[in-house]
């Protein structure tokens, strides 16, 4: 995390402004669960995925162990809870195995429940007292840390509702008028020396930083995301049957899972489960969720290719807003571009996190913040490709133009979909 | 299901008492549910044990499809939930995968408890109007086979709670006074020709049929089950560390596995993790879950063997009664032998399944019942044991001299312990 | 090994006899080898198989370990390859992992040829001086074991080559008329006590004894082996793909690894892989290799049941030879059963092994051979069936009456079939 | 494949040279082959891994298929070979599984060379006819990838023979002073926009293309590449028990496989397997081979990072020469770096590949050859790391400053070791 004091001192100065946002985003977590039942939030679905229930311990946990226990008088809140919900800080602790998280019936949700109450209690109180600089900017990483989980709880759950036979749906479907795809076209980017990643400005993640030149060659931008319809041709066209489309390992993966269309999609290619329950494909809304593979053989099948993460960052810094389709517009799933005569790229922002054909590297002059939270992110810096801007299920606020998500390349139950590049 | 008619007519005429008997049976499901949370009936611990949801749909089920289905008026009362819940009648129909029944938040547990009533009340109007014996038939299967998945419901708990850290318990311990071990001994069994098998009174499985002549071998069976306290000597004279006392398979599971004691035991070999949380080991009471292979392993470092199937039900058909720890003592864990004058076996009935040296194979002449039950016990007859006389979490009633239980040699979460025997 | 010593002194008193005995015996292994590679004879298809090259080996190491080794003089014949070439004796020190035989490329063929010929010149020598009665039985021992590994090394062959696209013959096929197949019948077997066993006539492996009495229940064993033919119309009758028709284990193995037919049929049930490359299928001749799975499901649906153990071997007892088709007749494929008037069952001896219904446990009163040799037949007395009577792969002097080999029910690549057998 | 007309114009023109370097080429692998057993080239160790035999049967189908192939006259010359030895190319037609290459006894090893002979003597008859310049372009190719070939027999032949415990020697090792190591030190690179790629001049592969413009951030690189010693001192400090000094992924594999040391050490840290057997550690001599993750933890241990692709070739490309321990030595293992006066970085050509912290990724404007040879190197875009330079099993003319090898970040088997780079 690479807030500079001073940038912290004008930001964070009224300790009441950040309570208020404490209390904001971490009432936000539990409305995601509004409707859920105990059952919906303890069940993990994968390995990767977590049971909602573990989101909700695990970022207090954050703030217990990263906060709280920076005071010299405070006791572990709960006896044996750091082993169960430190995710992966080895310099905090041992921790419980990640595929094993679906097997804890207990602690229950309403004892989680009672724990987020406790921890709240207690930084509120610690909040009050007033924080320095240095704590005040770990209260702010903590919050954006639990936006990334409730984020990974929307994603999570519909993973976990996809495997059920009875197709349940996590929130009634928002009526929407369909409307045509907006016409494909291209936005020039610039060549040359540009600058990227964080500029200092408000919060940010240390691996946006340091802020760096980089040698864009020409390129093109698409000005909208490949849609659900130009997917569906490609799967028409054999998409799914011609290795020479698909890296190797993606070709592989496809094979030995059988992968026919993109993972929600039904066979017959008219429908898709979302966390609406199972709802008409919409053609003109972008494909979502997709992995890298499936993106990248898209592309080549289009005689195109991904962009790279400079190129995205440096158009993206360049519109006038980070309007889009996030978490609160309610949608929870990416809608279709407006066909307006707006001159400039669409769907940047929100809707679904877009691949970049970048592998997820440190920027030169990378440095981790310092101790355990220095694990937060350089430490998955390889395997990993960079997915950029957000999507319908990110909180609007917090995404920004140097913002770096990052997943495997075959990882497909992330909001992702993708834009199209090529070499001008 | 070998009941035959006439036992029948004697037995179950009056349906009134059929109905008491449902009653009474399908509400200790629910008995042995009070105290758990939503989170401890919905999960998964491993594919052979199932959630306590899961049993409670399932055996419901059982009265839906077996019963309430053969009258053609019926319509399916929960759509899509007869794929759910049925769990290996393949002449029935398709069925959910049996390692995925931990994946499914819902129904939810209140579901399933809605869905109970409403079979319990087609049930109850269905015995008031009269059955056949036929059906009166069916309707006491199902009752054993709800017996036994709460039987399951128990094992299957004490797994999954013994994968969390936090070690939750079940029931409190229940307080008793610590005894010295029975003396061991032997009773000599019959030799020659003698019959095995159900002998028509009442109910049985038709896997205990037909009754028929077998030959034993001159042999005697020791007064009591294997305790704690011999198996503890047998792994600190290094049982666990001594190929040649041990099967091939058994050897090559507990290296793969690196077992060192029993699954619950502690690595200090002083507690255990029972239904009542973490307790001292108590070296009277019979050792227990162990896996055949341990059982097998043990017996040949005392010199001796396991009895066969036949040796432990002429035994055991010819004790005064059936007396034993069963899950109505509310002990939930064996319990160590009575030290009277007794000159009879004990523990023959209750306290812990014990594995005999049989394979669980047809008895002469064997017929499977008709239609999709006939899959109720024939076809697991190929790789498993069979294992005699009930657990401390058998309900008594459930129990005779003749009953066949069997798993695989390599199984360990199923209450089961062993006595010795040998050739005479 | 239960010979006794009288009848060792009676068969084994002149060395010379059993000198000669070891170099004919020895020089089949190598007659086996005539024609192939060394590249045939260094790989490893499975686990469960291993390359010939080791074969070789590990037979010449049982001489050296159980024989030469009782030597107080005696120092390895070559450094390390104790390791490499015990099998499974955990008595007489580690060993290499069984599923790595195939990553040795060193000792070479030709080393293990030369390691063969200095062990027969210690073993000439030795045997030459005289040994005593028990040192006798060991090399009677190591002799029917060599025989076994004469077997083993052609059905390794045979499944090495069947994963060669290829599909590279051993031998070439010879020349055969035609015939129907034999009119299907039963014969009466005895019931009531009688005795299984060996009887203490020459040479058998301690799993044979002791000689005890069994309990013979009425029934019927099939005048000859099931044939392709008759296995084919099963196939055609859905047989692979009705669920009812197997066991829970064998429908889940035949699901898992997607059986359609017998492993080694085309898939247009046309031809089979053999010894002598791809051959027609012969509708009279046995279907061989089988699975016990497989062989189970077609009793089923044939409305018969695979006969007991006891009923085999009484059955065979009886018969006035083992004629068969053994090694010797160089056929390596089971063949038609004759159609003549005889009113023996036929194929008892020889052509496939036959499957029967009973578990592979010990005898009433068994006792394992002394010290490492021990570890011969007894620690694998769990999960596997017995198999009776020989194949075509078999020396003839190799198999009797008593003979118990054994397998998993999911293997099928050891030459076996079976034959019905019904409750009378 | 970027080879410009011109450039083989001038280069290939004569076809008497190439024919020459044909020779030569096809020569050199077989000699790699002395002294080995059939049984040595037969055996596959691992799915990454190949049998001899395959690469040696897959180099000529290459030129069978990419040159002789192109005459419309040319049959197969040997039937379904074409399925066994085809490694990857999908435009091709289909192929055997990579994993199940070590299953083929057939064809021999003396089958493999007997077709090579006729591939040899095609591709003679062909080249004196005369080829065209893009004939002449794949030829070229077809020998760089033999020459890959060649390099990979040995890394598989010693991954192979290192699972012997036997301990295998391939060739004696060769004499050899103890020497001290140079003193570590530092080079600065240059900064700002340079070219990398292909610069046109003799042979390259197409993903070396286009020769582009790169931004160079300030940097130093090592004087020489980190030698065992050093790596010793980072286990001694507990380099593989400090989870804070990996990446994520690496941890993971490390715990998972138990890695304690670089795969071929003893677990003493003082020997190492090589190719002429074990050998003491050389505490001067680069370490090697080496995962990525395991060079990455290092290089955090020791405050540094690895150098990026761009600043290894800009380096690489400045030196006077590409003098090196290639193949060419004899040595077969990396060699101490010279202690003398030179002010160069030393070791960057020959003794081990270089892990660098790039993704193998596409350069800007990449294209791959057209047809079936572009399934070459662009296919293979992911999950991989670039590592440079060469080693001691590479012949020495197949290495330059562009030239791109890559491999997984887990790989440890191919001769890799690093050097340490660091911000300036």
């Amino acid at each position: 995390m690479s807030v500079t004091s001073s940038a912290l001192a004008s930001q964070l100065a009224p300790t009441s402004s950040l309570a208020g946002a404490y209390a904001r985003i971490r009432q936000a977590s539990l409305a995601l669960c509004d409707g859920l039942a105990p059952e919906d939030m303890v069940l993990q679905s994968m390995p990767s995925a977590s049971p909602l229930k573990w989101h909700l311990a695990h970022t207090s946990w954050f703030f217990e162990n990263f906060i709280l226990a920076t005071d010299a008088q405070h006791r572990p809140l709960r006896d044996g809870w750091n082993f169960l919900f430190n995710s992966y800080y080895q310099s905090v602790g041992p921790m419980h195995a990640r595929a094993a998280r679906g097997l804890l019936s207990r602690p229950t949700v309403a004892d989680v429940l009672d724990y987020r109450r406790d921890v709240d209690a207690a930084m509120r109180e610690r909040l009050e007292r007033g924080v320095s600089v240095e704590l005040a900017a770990l209260v702010r990483l903590g919050l954006e840390h639990e936006q990334q989980h409730q984020e990974l709880m929307l994603m999570d759950l519909l993973h976990l509702f996809s495997l059920n036979p009875l197709e349940p749906a996590y929130r009634p479907a928002t009526a929407r008028t369909p409307q045509p795809a907006r016409t494909p076209g291209w936005h020039r980017g610039r060549e040359g020396i540009v600058m990227i990643g964080h500029d200092g400005e408000g919060f940010a993640f240390d691996n946006e930083s340091p802020r760096h030149r980089v040698l864009l060659q020409p390129h093109r931008i698409a000005n909208r995301m490949v849609t659900n319809g130009e997917f569906r041709e490609f799967i028409r066209d054999g998409g799914y049957r011609r290795p020479t489309l698909w890296l190797s390992d993606g070709w592989a993966k496809a094979c030995a899972e059988a992968w026919q269309h993109p993972p929600y999609w039904s066979d017959d290619l008219d429908s898709e489960f979302t966390l609406a329950g199972r709802v008409a494909l919409d053609p003109a809304a972008p494909v979502c969720p997709i992995s890298y593979f499936e993106a990248d053989a898209y592309a080549r099948w289009a005689g195109a290719r991904l962009p790279t993460e400079a190129e995205w960052e440096d158009m993206a810094a360049r519109l006038p807003d980070r309007h889009g389709n996030f978490v609160e517009s309610g949608a929870l799933r990416p809608l279709a571009a407006d066909i307006g005569t707006s001159d400039l790229p669409q769907q940047m922002y929100g809707d679904a996190w877009e691949w970049t054909s970048s592998a997820y590297s440190a920027y030169p002059g990378y440095r981790p913040d310092d101790g355990a939270i220095g694990e937060y992110n350089g430490k998955f810096m390889s395997g990993q490709l960079v997915l950029r801007g957000g999507a319908c299920i990110t909180p609007a606020a917090h995404v920004r133009a140097s913002y770096r998500n990052f997943f495997y390349p075959a990882d497909r139950w992330q909001f992702a979909g993708f834009r199209l590049g090529q070499d001008a």
